[in-house]
């Protein structure tokens, strides 16, 4: 079973990261381009074939560790 | 209208930022991961409004600056 976590800043905290891509596009040219951020994103091959204990498992990973709760919100799709 | 970028180290190219990942969720007791690949996710606000239009801009910011098509894929979709 395959699993996706995306990790992303919360809204509020500043995400150097994702201003230097908008700087970068807009010196490329591309314009319209009113804000950007970035975060991870990571895919767990599991050996799990539960799909509620698959997601549960995946959710305790990113609390414990894929995920920094104080300033990250994380979110889990099973696929 | 926003986009969601998705950029991931292609199949066979090695990712150790992923094996480390693999290896500190076995060291914490998560047992049945097989596999852990990591990439980046690029969200983006455009002031575009024709979505066929913004997917090929997105597109184009993706072979110019956001991936490195050499070892990595992207993936665009549009909110």
């Amino acid at each position: 079973m395959k699993a996706r976590v995306t990790v992303m800043l919360k809204n509020g905290v500043l995400d150097p990261q994702g201003e230097a891509i908008r700087h970068a596009l807009g010196t490329l040219g591309f314009a319209g381009v009113e804000g950007v951020r970035q975060g991870k994103v990571i895919e767990l091959d599991l050996s799990a074939t539960d799909k509620a204990a698959a997601e549960t498992e995946v959710k305790a990973m990113c609390e414990k560790m894929l995920a920094n709760t104080v300033i990250e919100s994380y979110r889990v799709e099973i696929l």
